[in-house]
């Protein structure tokens, strides 16, 4: 046995002992002064980290009764490198099984993720598919399925509701069917995909392949890197299909209702003009961190005689040929439909309100996501399950640490194309503390863009910009607040998205959407993301203050990873196995 | 080192330097008197078996200085067991890359397997998807798919045109699209996935998933072990729409002419009611094993005043019940139909006209798919690719000494069983030399059942069994040879399919269907598979006596497997790299 799994064992053997011994304390003082331990869903039925040994001890303190953990046990050779001890370990509640990732400093726990996999008694196995004993009144599976469809939302009650079909509702979706949940997602769109179909023309994956798949059934090989927007809409399409999602297409949900007495929603649903109403126990919102559009009032905007539209409805470029376009906004959205129009012969200004922060997409490829998402990850052995489970093994409180210095390599090898950028008037940064676009993007979900090529554009002025708020509008300008005037046919708002829990004010009411407060956001006190701190993505794939009210959703990298904790959440409550929760999130920043 | 590596590397160094040295009869001197190598495609443009160091130095005479073979190398530690070392290598030619795998006895080459992966210079590489630099004038993913699929078969013509859009059909497709040959897939039916899903209804796989696998999309593990037709059919068109298989449904060929001069087919394609002529260089006979009806001629069906069909178009047991039906046949399409029928009520006889191998579908996948295609094969490391491989080490002249052991285990296990359907008349055989299923299957393609449930039926009377031939229909009745008369409503003749080369007659003519003589079998000299030994599937995916002509098809498997070989002998000859053909079959057997 290598010193290394020695160390590991010795550490295993201390932490099972004083488990054993329902000894929190005892089992809080393997962990270093700063130390980590984040759950998911394991010991806490919740998603949270606890920080030092007092936090570890409050969380022994009040589960391991109810847990009864057992069986650490190491499912590989740990690993050994910079003082830090890594280790991969499997073990056992009384309701699950889970795995679980160790990072030991001098002998103690540096940080700890537990995470539940399965449930006890509902493993997911793949089934036997056509029975192979003949009798009479047997159906056949496209009998079933389709008595399964006739009845859904008629004569049989979904236990959850998914409002939104996106990748999130789809993946979530999946998951639920395999776990034998009686679900519905529900989507307005005509078909699954459309809400990538129906986006702007040049829309495409900014994230590379290896971080997007989707649960159970990965891309194939002859998938591209970066996928255009499309051919997403036709991958969800028929992986909702194949994967036997029950979905309903041209459904609007009109209102929801919690009955605190039967402890079920009432969902009005408008499905293709008919009225529908549901009786979920569980209510996911799926909408989209990108779903509800925030629309500027400004004035003048009666008088403008041109067309103006929300990024979200624009349309792609191919009417604007010649015609003068001012696009407010310097995030995603803005330099991705800029840079279609410009390649469409429109005359484009792009309006910066407020500073942003842009990578390259090759070296962000490279040096941020390239050890775990990558041809490079997957030869040194880093699945897409290993990445997802490194990646959350890292606590959010340290996790700034770790991506500043890859940012200063990228400000390095990208020195040139900054000094262009800035010399051409545009507002650059890093964030609040300089760890860029993945820590924006877990704080705020804005504030950058992944340059694809648009980024030249504005650089060498063939991409216009500008600098400051908008004013007003006249009948065909729009006025900035230092009196310039931008002339224009077409004003495009890319202005960004509300927070999720707006939809929750439009479809329930504002007191629950102010019962459950901000959705998104660690609570780390940068630019957009309020403190106090969180730790953890507010309110999302966890139980929230509104009871069977849920949150789902995020990138593909979330809404794979994230949604089998969620469904394994709502699983549990729909077989009546206890789950009590652990620190129930606080409410801030109520809508 | 070890000694196994060391012997293997020894022969390694010696037949690398025989190669080396163009010097055919030392290298064949290192192959046992009993010895096989068989090459896909990688040594002889030619999928063929030789046999003894008479057949290697031959091949190696004639194909050392165009084949250029170089590094021949271990890709793991080889392995030893019962005298035979077994090793997988990986080697090189002047054209391409490949795998092999070799088997050694007493220090010699008993088996040889060298396949052909990929061409130097046309190597699949996961593409990047959306270029990322703008530029005027570039179109999205949609746009240059739209702008394809307006443009093929009319301002572009297709290298390739491949007649059936089944299974078959689509894994070459998907293969040819990814390798860059411009294709086209035609299919009569109305959307892909309709030759599974307008069958008859209780159909299912009956071959497990891990032996179903198409290229590159493995199923999901959420699939079933044995899968519905309807869930397979949905599987094909999405399949075919996320590879992007060039498909044109409802398109039925008329005629296809070769013009020697210009070296092209002319095809006529009946799509949608429209006339299309198609010009490819190459036409590929998809059209199912199971794709030509035999519907027997009898004297009566004339007068015959219930309805008859043949299994392709039973439409299912629904409308049956009560009714008195005679199915005609008795392997796989008649044992399914006459349990559907049981099962809804009907009065069901079965014609059992010769003998017929059953195995029971659970003893099938222990003992003779287990090792290669299950979970357990998984969790040992054999992967669906290695399975293939193994596979096809297999010589086709020894198979059946490797395959009888295992029917006698099996009919050991199921002894009651064999023994109850004897007792109730039913005439069984095992092969004529005992070895079983499979090789029925390769030599024959017919003449056995995959027991699913139905046997029991005829062994406990529920269905009822007839012996004969039947001589003539009356009114009301199907009369066999020994005067037995049966009534019926209804006559389901599953008698099976006829050679592929039946398509090829009609569609191209006669004499055509004629030079390439019959498709299918080894040249086993046994029942439906009249010698003289082949050692391949007659004229299945290389090239045949008809230029420009082939043939693809067979069980998912194979259609995985061999579309690999099919195509990079189509990307040869479509990028102009030379490809002599060693030893072009004979014909035998002409239509």
């Amino acid at each position: 046995m290598t010193q290394t799994r020695e160390r590991v064992e010795a550490w295993l053997g201390a932490f099972e002992s004083a488990l054993r011994d329902r000894d929190g304390e005892r089992a809080a003082g393997l962990f270093a002064v700063e130390s980590f331990w984040r759950d998911l869903v394991a010991f806490t039925w919740n998603i949270t980290t606890v920080e030092g040994r007092a936090g570890v001890a409050a969380l022994l303190a009040d589960r391991l009764d109810d847990v009864e953990p057992s069986g650490f046990a190491l499912t590989e050779e740990p690993a050994e490198a910079d003082e830090v001890t890594e280790a991969w370990l499997r073990f056992e509640t009384r309701a699950g099984r889970g795995t679980a990732h160790l990072r030991l400093r001098d002998g103690r726990a540096w940080t700890l993720l537990t995470t539940l996999r399965e449930l006890k008694g509902f493993e997911e196995r793949r089934p036997q598919g056509v029975e192979h004993e003949l009798r009479k009144g047997r159906h056949s599976w496209k009998e079933e399925r389709e008595r399964e469809q006739d009845a859904v939302g008629r004569t049989e009650q979904p236990y959850v509701v998914v409002i939104g079909g996106g990748q999130g509702g789809i993946a979530l979706g999946a998951r639920l069917r395999r776990l034998g949940v009686p679900s519905l997602v529900l989507d307005r769109h005509d078909r699954p995909g459309d809400q990538w179909r129906k986006r702007y023309k040049s829309l495409c994956l900014h994230d590379p392949v290896w971080y997007d798949h989707l649960p159970y059934l990965p891309f194939p090989d002859t998938w591209p890197v970066f996928a255009p927007k499309d051919k997403i809409g036709d991958w969800l399409e028929m992986y909702t299909r194949v994967m036997e999602v029950p979905y309903w297409s041209r459904a609007e949900v009109r209102s929801a209702t919690f009955d605190a007495g039967s402890r079920t929603w009432r969902v009005v649903v408008d499905r293709d003009g008919e009225s529908v109403e549901l009786r979920p126990a569980q209510l996911v919102f799926a909408t989209g961190m990108s779903g509800k559009p925030n629309r500027p009032r400004l004035p003048g905007q009666d008088v403008f005689r041109g067309e103006q539209h929300h990024s979200s409805e624009h349309p792609g470029p191919e009417a604007y040929r010649g015609k003068r376009v001012v696009v407010v906004g310097s995030n995603n959205s803005a330099f991705d439909i800029c840079g279609a129009l410009w390649e469409h012969d429109a005359d484009v200004t792009m309006v910066q309100r407020s500073s942003t922060h842009i990578v390259k997409s090759a070296s962000l490829m490279d040096i941020g996501l390239g050890d775990l998402y990558s041809d490079r990850a997957v030869a040194n052995g880093v699945t897409t399950d290993r990445a997802d489970m490194i990646f959350a093994s890292l606590p959010y409180r340290i996790m700034h640490e770790f991506q500043i210095p890859l940012y200063e390599r990228m400000a390095e090898r990208d020195a040139d194309f900054y000094a262009r950028l800035e010399k051409a008037g545009f507002r650059h940064d890093w964030g609040d503390d300089g760890s860029g676009l993945f820590m924006k993007y877990l704080r705020r979900g804005s504030g950058y863009y992944i340059d694809v090529g648009a980024a030249d554009l504005v650089a060498d002025g063939r991409i216009k910009l500008a600098q400051g708020q908008v004013d007003h509008l006249t009948e065909d300008a729009v006025v900035l607040d230092d009196g310039t005037t931008l002339p224009a046919d077409l004003i495009v708002y890319a202005t960004g998205y509300g927070s999720m829990n707006g939809w929750v004010a439009d479809i329930v009411d504002r007191a629950t959407a102010d019962r459950v407060g901000k959705v998104w956001g660690l609570g780390s006190d940068t630019t957009k993301d309020p403190g106090p701190w969180e730790g953890e993505q507010r309110n999302m794939w966890k139980p929230t203050q509104q009871e069977n009210l849920w949150f789902h959703g995020g990138n593909l990298h979330q809404s794979r990873h994230y949604s089998l904790y969620l469904a394994l959440q709502l699983k549990a409550r729909y077989e009546g196995i206890p789950t009590p929760v652990y620190r129930l999130q606080e409410v801030h920043h109520p809508h």
